[in-house]
């Protein structure tokens, strides 16, 4: 499948989704209702063995080939002072990811899940948002098209996260621009800044948001302003996974607002996606109710690189396994009340 | 370790519990601090990850022989008509468990956890407790004790949960006789009834409680009364597991319900314990903030059979992986803000 070339074909891929395949999800749905359990007692584990089924157009689904694909990017607006740690820690991360030592590598292995990192010309971070767009055009196609393409094959599931030193900021001003309200709703600590260091943080969202609000009217005009490179990745990921029928886990603040651009841009867009937990970031509990997602775990994560959403891997195979394995009430000979 | 042979060998063991220790578990906190990511970002994860410690006895902690022990039993009580299935499933799901059919076998093999099921002389269900004490205290004492033995070695990290026929009721009338309110707070649809039958099982719970709660004013005589074999065996099991060094993850109303009869009888009984999930059975929630616990999952389940247990042992392993498998700053050369 050929990567999108420009912002418009982008919007004419956003025009035109594929849909859930609901035969596969009625027959997930009729098997779940024969199975040895009082019906809905297994609560969401039932629900997400037929969005599973939905997307993958499938009965019965899989969740036999997860897939862990982290993005990182390096944002010029880091240079703000917006983040507890320096610009550096981008690259450092990403070779502890290729050496298998950061949190999301032990979360991948836990889950059976492949993982890949994606780093994204981390020796060139994108402009300063407060000033110039975060990408041109042709970079910010560029970066979509890295996510496009990094979706692994085969998969049946994959979660999206990133890596990138000052994305909080520019995920909360993506925010702001995309639903309104308040600089300090969308700004949260990020790594953990606080006091003056996090109302600074907030007043550079607020800049940027003022300089590029009104110029980008259009969603996937305001990720390339305000957004950084993994962000427009992530959604390059997120929009190719619909048209390869992969469900997709999201992750925290940032991958949910990479999400939020094409919610934005085409309700129902999202609908192959669920939200694998909820950050303790706190513009991302205000962003899911934005999208209408209920989490699947909330633990007070923030660490981003996926985590939460190769922790969530956790609880699809569990469903999965539940709906494939369990016998029906006439094999174990039990009596259906 | 021998088990108990009396209600009062146990109120022994209970006044002399084996505390945390606090050394592993300032060792784990160290190393947890030096790990590559910001501090406190992997939530939970980390808290887990130091209680595990601080009950296993070790540092770094494990979470690599965990286990799933399910107890079956049949109530009396079950004639009354309190629940939507016949008290043949009781038996009929024991077979189904032993082959491998149920929920639970799908969410230990996803966990990669040990399977035990422990059927109580499922041929002979308790007495009805609107008409007499459940069991006799020899009745109590072998069905505690069995719970007792049925702990395996080895073992790191144990989940416990229950199938019987009727135990809703049984858990509704020791959470009442334990915490006080009135019978429609405690009592819940259990396999799924509802309307007049739902009014008729909290009739039957505010029966039982009526006739035992004076009698008993001891929890652990309340849960010989009130409770089930089943029940009294998951509160057994979970005391042995405190002597053996093995951290608990519970289950949902049932299983809350054994535990809630140690925490009465010993504050902080089930210190070496984490809430698995929270259950869509509404007494849990209130039960949940009676013990103090915060759940680590809340997806609608209302299976029992140790099933939101076993889910939350993916948490566990995943807390421990963390710990155990990230780099720490220094390692990685990566800077630490």
């Amino acid at each position: 499948m050929r990567k999108p070339a420009s912002i418009d074909e982008i919007s004419k891929i956003l025009a035109d989704l594929p849909t859930a395949d609901d035969s596969a999800a009625a027959d997930t749905r009729a098997r779940d209702g024969i199975l040895t359990k009082p019906p809905g007692a297994l609560g969401r584990l039932e629900e997400i063995a037929v969005w599973l089924s939905a997307w993958q157009g499938k009965a019965p689904p899989s969740a036999e080939k997860p897939a862990v694909l982290v993005f990182a990017g390096n944002h010029g607006v880091a240079a703000r002072g917006v983040s507890a740690f320096p610009a550096d820690v981008t690259v450092q991360m990403v070779a502890n990811f290729e050496r298998g030592g950061a949190a999301v590598n032990q979360l991948s292995h836990v889950a059976g899940a492949a993982f890949k990192i994606v780093p994204l010309d981390l020796n060139t971070p994108t402009e300063d948002f407060t000033r110039a767009p975060a990408m041109s055009e042709d970079g910010f196609v560029a970066a979509f098209g890295a996510g496009w393409e990094a979706v692994p094959k085969p998969c049946d599931l994959l979660a999206i996260g990133e890596m990138g030193i000052g994305n909080t900021t520019a995920a909360a001003a993506l925010c702001m621009a995309l639903f309104g309200g308040d600089a300090l709703d969308w700004t949260g600590p990020g790594t953990g800044v606080q006091g003056e260091a996090l109302s600074a943080k907030a007043q550079v969202v607020q800049e940027g948001v003022a300089l590029h609000r009104d110029a980008g009217h259009a969603p996937i005009d305001l990720l390339r302003r305000l957004g950084g490179r993994e962000i427009a990745a992530m959604a390059g990921a997120i929009l190719r996974a619909r048209l390869e029928n992969i469900p997709v886990l999201l992750d925290g603040y940032v991958c949910g607002a990479a999400a939020a651009v094409l919610h934005v841009a085409a309700p129902g867009a999202l609908d192959h996606t669920l939200a694998g937990h909820t950050s303790a970031e706190p513009g991302h509990r205000k962003l899911l109710v934005e999208l209408g997602k209920k989490p699947l775990l909330d633990l007070g994560m923030r660490l981003g690189e996926a985590s939460g959403a190769a922790l969530a891997i956790n609880i699809v195979k569990a469903a999965c396994a539940c709906h494939t394995g369990m016998a029906t009430f006439a094999e174990a000979g039990v009596s259906d009340g």
